[in-house]
């Protein structure tokens, strides 16, 4: 089959590679059906973080179940499932505490470290899923094409973008800033609305983007940014800041902006992956009672909440696509979100 | 009058200085029944945190309305009240929003810039209150002498326990460990067993205050620290580690301590005033979902909820106070605190 494989600083092929082969009893594997590129992909392929040797990347995806183990129980042969971000096997400590993420048994989609060996990454044309029962959630019904955007946002951008706003507590009446206007960011805005947020300030400077977060239901746009994006988050509110700052970049300056823009008392709920030297300044945390809470996105958690309302279209995370590709244009894709030419692009094999 | 003065590493003097003068309308004159020693005030006594020059110092008082300005409605002469260690108005939107350490108008006890000018140090015969009406607590009916070590600690110790179970959000049936054994810690314990946490671990190494942690509603006792500490904690619970950790220390080592304690999406209520480099190590945090919330505890959102039960003696954090003496011996108090010969001193005028 071909897979997407990275091999370093901004060179990215579709090789071919062996098919996974079913190997635990309890694991599947899954005709991708959509996969898409992540802003976090972006640091490995513009050398952020170096690539020491050639591996397979992308980790969401959404497709067809077309072999399982004999130990699997809840998943079908033919199902449309959700995979989330990772594997896990829901059914440990942590997952049972709603932090999949840290699954005692799971791991990460390309890694060789999985149950029963290597898992593959997600942009390619097949993928081993080592608990099937765990990770993957089937839809009640074969979607259509059109749905296939909304459903593949709970592999990992919805899921984080409500993770945010879970984890910073959001609630009904509040009011909210959303740093950071990629998919992630657009898919908090949803999720602050969901949650009942009166106020949902969107900061971006960009104006495709501005329309998205204005349709999924900001109420404000902020295009300054550093002290001044600071100042003007306090005048709108009491002088003081936002009840609730939704993080979602990772970068000190984003953190800083988020940290700055709550109020005191007040939750930066953060999901943007930290890099760089991103810090917490206690001290300036601790003086003025902000809280920080969020981390890697437990979003199998979220998807049979989330899945109703992508379903009947009552939220729309799937807009984040502006731009769908055959998987043969993989390197492409990664240009045209590099070069900010495309918020997300979803890639069909 | 007298009052505490600091004038450098270890020199704690008993001074004459001018009696306090109502100046604005809306402040009172307090004469001191109780004050305190606190942890805080041992960095600049430790000389950790530098004493420019000579200045009053104490923030924990309860005493007895000698006079009230014009403008003062709700407090009257005569009454018993509770100061929180700070000065708030309790009206402006940061005490609204329940954060009165961030009062706009608000300052801190012994300093020149409050509202009228200088207001008093607590570890003195009388204090200037600049907000009478936003500051003050009166008690229903005069307090029995047995009942002030009580009040006392809703000034600060008390309070800030409780600021950090309730920024934790320690939940009923919850596992809690608490970092730290002075005064706060040990009425953090007080705080989650109030909030109806089922395991509360007090992290202690000696058998005095471990005594007072069991009478607190500590059920277990954990005297390893550092890596062994966290090691117990996570055999404790699951082998993942606890739902709540309260940091009430406030150094690098304690903070640690309580971040690796925590399960994968457990919380940190830290109150622990930060000192030397203690930093929050995000990537930490971000990989296992541990989030961190609290700061400068906002003690006079709490005063109402908490005093009742100290009146009727539902709860007896007066125990922290294993020593009294009278407000001449101010010096041994300190010393006393420093050696570890006494866990919180209370003086009286």
């Amino acid at each position: 089959m071909r897979a997407t494989v990275i091999y370093g600083e901004r060179d990215i092929r579709l090789d071919e590679v062996p098919n996974p082969v079913l190997s635990t009893g309890g694991d599947a594997i899954v005709r991708v059906v959509a996969a898409c590129v992540c802003g976090s992909d972006l640091w490995p392929y513009r050398g952020v973080t170096p690539t020491k040797e050639p591996h397979r990347i992308g980790h969401e995806f959404v497709g067809i179940v077309d072999e399982i183990g004999p130990d699997v129980t809840t998943i079908k042969v033919g199902d449309f499932v959700i995979a989330p971000f990772y594997d896990c096997d829901n059914t440990c400590v942590n997952c049972v505490n709603g932090v999949s993420t840290s699954c005692l048994n799971g791991g990460w989609w390309g890694s060789n470290d999985q149950l029963g060996g290597f898992a593959d990454g997600a942009q390619g044309e097949r993928v081993r899923v080592p608990h099937a029962d765990g990770s993957l959630v089937a839809t009640p019904v074969q979607p259509t094409d059109d749905q296939v955007p909304g459903l593949l946002t709970l592999a990992d951008v919805m899921g984080t973008g409500h993770h945010a706003a879970v984890s910073a507590g959001v609630t009904p009446g509040s009011t909210v800033v959303v740093v950071g206007d990629g998919a992630v960011g657009l898919c908090a805005i949803i999720a602050a609305k969901r949650l009942g947020a009166s106020r949902i300030v969107a900061m971006s400077r960009h104006a495709d983007r501005q329309a998205v977060a204005r349709e999924f239901g900001a109420t404000d746009i902020v295009e300054e940014r550093g002290d001044a994006g600071v100042e003007r988050i306090h005048e709108m509110f009491d002088g003081v800041g936002a009840d609730f700052v939704l993080e979602c970049v990772g970068t000190q300056e984003s953190m800083d902006q988020a940290i700055r823009s709550a109020r005191p008392g007040g939750m930066v709920g953060y999901v943007g992956v930290p890099n760089g030297g991103a810090e917490l300044p206690i001290k300036a945390l601790f003086g003025r009672n902000v809280g920080v809470n969020g981390g890697v996105a437990s979003v199998r958690a979220y998807v049979e909440e989330l899945l109703p309302e992508v379903l009947s279209g009552a939220i729309n995370p799937g807009r984040v696509f502006d731009l769908q590709l055959p998987l043969t244009e993989v390197a492409e894709a990664y240009a045209a979100m590099d070069q900010r030419r495309a918020i997300k692009v979803l890639l069909r094999p």
